[in-house]
């Protein structure tokens, strides 16, 4: 079977957490965003009235006859069906767990560039998105990666969870980069205070089929249309 | 075995999507914040160097010797293990899917009267949160309620995922009343337009052990110290 990726084109957001999660599984996927008129595919699917169980905002993934939306769920599906999660209910819960502590971490990030509406500019909401940055870098920041590091200190295996790579590892790793490439000042600082993030995140990007993935263009750079944006007057 | 769920007490908050599960099953749980002290032993154990799997925040629930955090992943485990949503991958999948899209319109709501930051009052963000929540009237809670009400019409068994309830809908709920209580103006207006709303919440509620529950003294009103809040100022 292969998958069938949908995500908007030309940003890798929420998608990418599904990609690495594709790649480090060697799974065979179709990613839509990289084909002819792929937006507009991933449109016709969203609304399509034959679609029996439709999101309400990609990414999803169609799965043979299953179509899976919302990032952590298809994550979830992936961890059970490619060895990317513990099988039992603590370690299986667990990573979920870590997982959506760290879509809220990336919701959170988003909306500091965006704190009024995502239908606005971010232009058009700058003062606010300063303000907003400002509490995301001195508090929320700390409060995110602290508790992270603290899971790895705890764990002691150099993984968030047990003794192996799981789908939370990838997404941390993609959280990390987004935010080094976002906020370069404020990471610098914060990466003395957090010790275990940066070795986290080296250990992802030097599995070998990640670190191939890195160097293909299937890999694309993070940009100033995506969730982790860099504009130099919101890092400090 | 009795379920020890932990949350802020004093607010129906986050914790309110747990108990309504539980009591759905009928199953057995203390509830820590109606005990003596409650929010120490919430703090204390989320900080316990002992726990495990440490919660970013409530709600947690201890369930014999595991401790699960993350409200969705709760109810992804209440779910499997007391038939609140479909054993096969497609239906299980599908309501957890719903769930995490609740989750991204209960943190907007949110939001809305808090959207520079968490830890500043209301009143110190009144101007941004009367900006942002002109957006949420008017465009995301369309969008969002318009999903919901297409995929009952779409299953067309009155409940969202199969012919069953399933925590979805206890969520789904919960959030309808909350929406209610925080923009009674708004939501006179988009109940006309989103018509499969009102039933299933009426559904719901009149489900034998959750109408008792709504009855008896441990169902919690709204208040303005918890995620829906209503400000006359913010509802038009």
């Amino acid at each position: 079977m292969t998958y069938q990726l949908y995500y908007w084109s030309g940003i890798p957001g929420r998608g990418e957490f599904v990609r690495l999660a594709l790649e480090e599984a060697g799974a065979p996927y179709l990613d839509i965003a990289q084909t002819k008129g792929g937006d507009e595919k991933l449109v016709t699917l969203m609304k399509a009235s034959r679609v029996q169980h439709p999101s309400f905002a990609p990414p999803f993934l169609k799965a043979g006859s299953l179509l899976i939306g919302q990032t952590a769920n298809i994550l979830l599906y992936l961890g059970e069906r490619h060895g990317l999660a513990p099988k039992a209910d603590a370690g299986r819960l667990w990573v979920h767990q870590l997982q959506l502590t760290i879509a809220d971490l990336v919701a959170e990030v988003h909306d500091a560039h965006h704190p009024i509406a995502g239908s606005l500019y971010y232009e058009d909401q700058a003062a606010e998105a300063a303000g907003r940055t400002k509490h995301l870098r001195d508090e929320r920041l700390p409060k995110y990666l602290g508790y992270f590091d603290g899971v790895l200190q705890r764990g002691g295996s150099g993984w968030l969870a047990g003794k192996r790579l799981t789908y939370a590892d990838l997404s941390l790793f993609q959280t990390m980069e987004g935010l080094r490439y976002a906020f370069p000042k404020a990471m610098r600082r914060l990466e003395t205070r957090y010790r275990q993030l940066a070795p986290l995140t080296n250990r992802v990007a030097g599995r070998p089929r990640i670190s191939a993935y890195l160097a293909s263009d299937r890999r694309q750079p993070f940009n100033t249309q995506g969730i982790f944006r860099h504009y130099p007057e919101l890092d400090a």
